[in-house]
């Protein structure tokens, strides 16, 4: 039987937040030793990413790439009804992807010593975003 | 115990097609009520995303996206047996990925509202794609 | 009940390595006859991806792509305290992926005829690489 839960993050602006020690706890809870953990987050324009948790530059510099994957006010974008960062946003989305899944061992994710679980917002405006917590083993 | 389902999408050029509601018929079928489901192509030259599925014009601008990411015919690739559009395919499947694994929750797929599940057909040329979907609970 | 095998993968040099005969053997020892199969790699600088399995030229040419993704020794990186590959391999990982997750159907996994699974390293000196597999079913 899967363990699942639910829970809201308010962004202010584009960049990667933090969630790991979030979803730990969710994994804590659930009591599953062996299996895995699935991260989702219900919309198409922020990302949930696997990246260096040391250096804050990383996140930084992965700004300064998306910013060449998938450019602010492309004269080629012809879907922009929300501003320069509409398609900017879900062209980053199909390219970092929407969800991660994790392997737990011993009761807890089984992160790399500098993996970390980030957030992505790729608008660049405050968002209310929704992400769905699943664990099965 | 794993609920298993395969189905074909024959495709008829490149660009993406919803195949949300075939997904959510299968994940009704399997009775699972909370749980995942993973949706995969046996292929490297297609992918399987989430996007916004409300205006067609972001899917395609994300065919202009993908021409930069990984463009046909480029002058540098020494992969062409099936012409210009076979390495392109192949770039563009890393990028986008071949699989999702979406949360259920009573009994259904917890996608967002403008959330959209598309087979992304990267080839020019019309394709049999043989998809598998598995759910677990 | 999950079933799961850790092993290490020492990479050379940035590349592919094949790795798709040691996941169907972990795969056949775990019993599961229909399920799921993560794998997934505990490093931010190299990726877990499916690709074409047959001509060697496809990752070469990914090669190619991928130095335009996220290039070595970026003027724009902040974050270069590894050496020129170092911001470089963090993007990769990030547009790449960390793990993979394939259905398993018959007690084998349902790759298509050209997919194999690889460890692709980002890194250009010698690494070892921790992955680890995790089966449900």
């Amino acid at each position: 039987m899967a363990y699942q839960q639910s829970f809201d993050v308010r962004t202010r602006k584009r960049g990667a937040s933090e969630i790991t020690d979030v979803i730990a706890d969710i994994v804590r809870e659930s009591g599953v030793v062996t299996g895995l953990v699935n991260i989702f987050v219900r919309h198409t324009s922020c990302s949930v990413v696997l990246t260096e948790n040391a250096d804050p530059l990383v996140r930084r510099d992965l700004e300064t790439l998306a910013a060449r994957w998938a450019p602010d006010g492309d004269a080629a974008y012809r879907h922009n009804d929300e501003g320069p960062d509409d398609m900017a946003a879900h062209g980053r989305n199909v390219l970092a992807g929407s969800s991660l899944t994790i392997p737990l061992g011993n009761g807890q994710m089984l992160l790399g010593t500098w993996q970390g679980i980030y957030l992505w917002e790729h608008r660049t405006s405050p968002c209310r975003r929704q992400l769905v917590v699943t664990v099965v083993g």
